[in-house]
């Protein structure tokens, strides 16, 4: 915040009722900005400067809150303010809160609204959680193939205070289905006299009501838009999706897929980690640290297994934690890349083998350098000790290094197969988790070693 | 893409000549897809096609090809042509175009250009990688305070072909210095004869050109804008960000961030998996699995120091890997909550205290939980077995659950430490990879778990 001493100067107006110094604040600060200083103070407060500008600034001003902020001040507003509130929120925003809103509570709003915007919530709040119908707003522009240009910019200029962006336009026919659309720019620079449907672009790109979230923001990126059309099963333009929504969209669905990726469960819809209490945190996580707790004992159960073989050569533990590592990181590293370009669409499921053949290649350089080091290492630090059942070190090395390429090359390949598997049977990528991953590689490691062991040196 | 069958269609139209259904295609299809049906010809078809539109789409296509394939083309063309090209594309993909071209063959092509682009574009070029600078473009419209409306509305017209966006333009002085902002809406709304100055909003967010890229995106992302201004120390307006480059941004920094946390190195600029060729990614990913590789050996050394404890009671062997598995993976889970609440400035490095006190707060609760299962796992499986030198099933117990909720604690407090102390130390908090903290607290896990054996057992 550019001027933290604003705040108390904020509670100093309010005291002495300094409305003018107000009505500048308000006036000459961005809604977000102004969102921000007020959440220092307390919802009453923060109410009564609302009150001051007019009541759509506040509900701009409301809609920049952050979730709880927004929650708290709802809370100290009575029924009508709070519908009048609601009325002014664009229709996406607006749904939103109500759907974060006590049931009994969201009744008693919904009945002080007019019909025409009960109807509208109730349209979109029907879809899907996750699909772009959730996230779409019905406040975009709309134009008939006959107007001329000057008269759709007539149209547009009587319409823009109440919609989202009238640099977009939609062009339908007389059922509403989406026929072309007609940037602002398109309508300014062409001939006054002509038609919409001269002017407009047919290939316009759209999505469906049922699309993922993610894939309607990803079209916005690669097609650079400003707002995207949404059709629904008819073919009739229901909703658009804006720019803005779609930088939303996918950091939040960064942040979900990196926690999904760590073993953290839960959804963030934009609460922070310091709002978040720490028994929710705890939620998250405790699932899979437990289960993988109980499955690392898989590998406490290969090492009892093969205790006579530790137990004889104990020169093989010094290297265990080495190989158990390496699996890990050379797994998660390929698990990770993978993801990635799986959920960039850079690859599909079904570009499996040549993924796999790339990795494979990887896979063999890394066991080759990492044989080298091993090598290397063993002469050093185990060259001094004398080893028990006659064993000579290059044939212990030798085991150590073989155990280690072969475990680089199964868990980079299991790293990058996972993924691919699960993008094939329609699950999220990002299921496959690295610390699964790291756990299973452990156990796969800790068999190899020993059985190495077993077979080579015969102990 | 929506019909491949168009590519075999393609390269009959251009056997057969057939100039108009080039002609058709080019101008009722979106340029990011021409792009993308172009990229499946060779070079030499490709610029056959373009050169059938004018120049300007010809630029529009170009610049929605992928990395790979404008370098292929840009190869085919002669110096001319690649002038020619390049002045019709916008000034900041210009700019990474000739950044990736060789040195010899940039200094033809810039020789080819008349003297203000030549000057535009070592202007772009100046500016530091990462830096705001090094992504805006200089394409905006700007207005005098001035001007009616009605004389804005007309001066944009003008201009409007020429210009990333005339949504937003920008109101300057005479020394173009950044004075206020206005929409086009607000343009529109005005009445014809309103002044600038009265119509533009003075609080207009900027950034300066020595702002990192990825502030730039954020503020975009915060106040959902369409563009972002750039100023240089001297308060002058010297380029604009727009929204299509911030989503860019955005993904950028998330993939480097998501590698960079999984121990991957190198820079990810719209190379692709399957185009990135084996050896690279090999580089990417040694380094990190040799140095972790080698740090492994730390733990073994700490299995060969207590290698009397563990061959007395070798069934401190079987609950080894879940001990280092759940540091790792605690670690982890706070390491990648709280390195995520950083970047997207839910917290900063002065919120250590409470960010410190919430996970030590899920860390005693996670211990809780693991004791309790950890403690029944070892009744139930070592509940048989006789235990040498007349420990009880409650003693061994004992020991290994109070090392088990040590190394959640710790490690809890470890992953959530590292990334903080980065971010004080001005560093990305994602350089603390999540590989090298499982590495870092097997190395702990190990030493707690043999040094509470040791105390409270004396072996």
């Amino acid at each position: 915040m550019k001027n933290p001493l604003l705040v108390p100067e904020l509670r100093e107006y309010l005291k002495s009722d300094n409305k003018e110094a107000l009505a500048l604040f308000l006036d000459s600060t961005h809604p977000r900005v102004i969102a921000e200083f007020l959440s220092a103070l307390s919802p009453k407060e923060a109410w009564k400067i609302l009150r001051m500008g007019d009541i759509s600034l506040a509900a701009e001003i409301f809609t920049e809150m952050e979730e709880w902020f927004q929650a708290e001040v709802a809370e100290t507003l009575n029924r009508r303010e709070l519908a009048q509130l609601v009325t002014e929120m664009s229709p996406d925003d607006r749904v939103d809160l109500l759907a974060r809103i006590p049931d009994n509570k969201r009744q008693r709003i919904l009945s002080a609204l007019a019909v025409a915007e009960r109807e509208d919530i109730r349209k979109l709040s029907a879809y899907h959680e996750g699909s772009a119908g959730s996230v779409m707003t019905s406040d975009y522009a709309t134009l008939s193939p006959e107007l001329t240009a000057a008269e759709a910019i007539d149209k547009l200029r009587r319409e823009a205070p109440d919609k989202e962006t009238i640099y977009y336009t939609y062009v339908v026919d007389e059922e509403r289905r989406l026929i072309g659309f007609a940037s602002l720019k398109d309508l300014i620079l062409a001939p006054a006299h002509e038609r919409v449907e001269e002017i407009m672009n047919a290939g316009v790109i759209s999505v469906r009501v049922t699309d993922d979230q993610e894939f309607a923001a990803r079209q916005i990126q690669k097609y650079g838009l400003i707002a995207l059309p949404v059709i629904n099963g008819g073919d009739s333009l229901v909703g658009i999706i804006t720019h803005d929504d779609a930088i939303d969209i996918i950091t939040r669905e960064h942040t979900e897929d990196l926690e999904k990726f760590m073993a953290i469960q839960g959804s963030h819809d934009a609460t922070s980690y310091l709002r978040t209490p720490a028994l929710t945190h705890f939620k998250n996580r405790v699932l899979w640290v437990v289960g993988l707790a109980a499955a690392g004992l898989i590998s406490g159960g290969i090492l009892q297994h093969f205790e006579a073989t530790l137990s004889h050569l104990m020169i093989l533990a010094i290297y265990m934690p080495m190989l158990a590592d390496t699996g890990g990181n050379t797994g998660s590293q390929s698990a990770t890349v993978v993801i990635r370009a799986l959920a960039l669409g850079e690859i599909t499921a079904k570009d499996m083998l040549q993924v796999l053949g790339k990795e494979l290649r990887i896979a063999l350089m890394l066991a080759v350098v990492l044989a080298v080091v091993a090598w290397i290492k063993v002469q050093l630090l185990s060259g001094g000790s004398p080893l028990p059942g006659g064993f000579t070190l290059p044939q212990v090395g030798g085991v150590i290094v073989l155990a280690l390429s072969i475990q680089v090359v199964t868990s980079t390949l299991v790293g990058a197969l996972l993924p691919l598997g699960a993008d094939r049977l329609h699950l999220d990528p990002a299921v496959v988790a690295s610390p699964a991953l790291t756990t299973v590689v452990d156990i796969t490691g800790l068999f190899i070693y020993f059985t190495c062991a077993r077979v080579f040196l015969g102990v």
